[in-house]
């Protein structure tokens, strides 16, 4: 893994995702790596007792935040690398999420750390898509397919 | 609408759900109704200040947690009814999600009321199909497909 996360290169403004902004204060602040071959995104997360679905059980809307912060993460980082661009560098490469699929294969504890893998699926224009598993205790418990774009002005202009 | 929501149905255990339990202390209590004519069910949600996506726009993982509680809720309401059962009664319905699938049409702003709209799409054995669509300032932001099914004994054993 590298040392700083990917989120740690956002610009102020890119950086106020509740999920993984860095500058929110009030938000879960994940953050995604790449692992040592470059060739997949790593990120962990350890789920607060109160994010449950049923006791025992983390809620589905955390997971599919969780895998939605890390694919849009790996996609910008993926984003600089197919421009053989420094990460973080001018100007930034923002992605947001177009849409968001996943399967909940069996239910994910809420007493273990959980891991996200991301891996790119296809890099088409100001498209990336990234698939991304989540697991705990060495188990999928869910899956995601996530088409992020490059972030449209008019999400900017609302500032 | 009705006076009680779905979710206010729903026996302890089934409601500690971060995203919509009313006995979860820490999370968003999302509240389920039947519209006036029961062919619709309508939830309204107002996001926090802090969680944004980038400044001024709600973040996808919130818009993809009120999806997936909103339709789970409605799931149970609409299980009751295709029973011809009193909602609440023994025993209890209470749906989890198998796959969500969320469009991000547009930028969500963060300081208008949310309003979701749901609809059962397909009643098949332990199967309901809910579509919902999210709207700010009545246009339609994002919109979501969630395949619920009758919550499975092996999420209530790791209580």
């Amino acid at each position: 893994m590298t040392e700083k996360a990917f989120q740690d290169y956002y610009p102020t403004d890119f950086g106020q995702c509740y999920g993984c902004g860095p500058f929110n204060d009030y938000g879960m602040k994940i953050k995604s790596f790449w692992t040592e071959n470059e060739e997949e995104s790593i990120c962990h997360f350890t789920p607060k007792p109160y994010h449950t679905a049923v006791p025992g059980v983390v809620y589905g809307g955390l997971i599919a935040s969780l895998i939605d912060c890390h694919a849009t993460a790996t996609a910008s980082a993926a984003g600089y690398k197919s421009e053989a661009r420094e990460i973080g560098s001018d100007p930034p490469l923002r992605y947001v999420t177009a849409s968001l699929c996943v399967d909940y294969l069996k239910p994910t504890p809420i007493d273990a750390t959980l891991q996200l893998i991301g891996k790119v699926k296809e890099i088409k224009g100001r498209k990336i898509i990234i698939t991304v598993t989540l697991s705990a205790n060495e188990e999928i418990c869910a899956r995601g397919e996530v088409v992020t774009v490059l972030m449209p002005d008019s999400m900017l202009s609302r500032k």
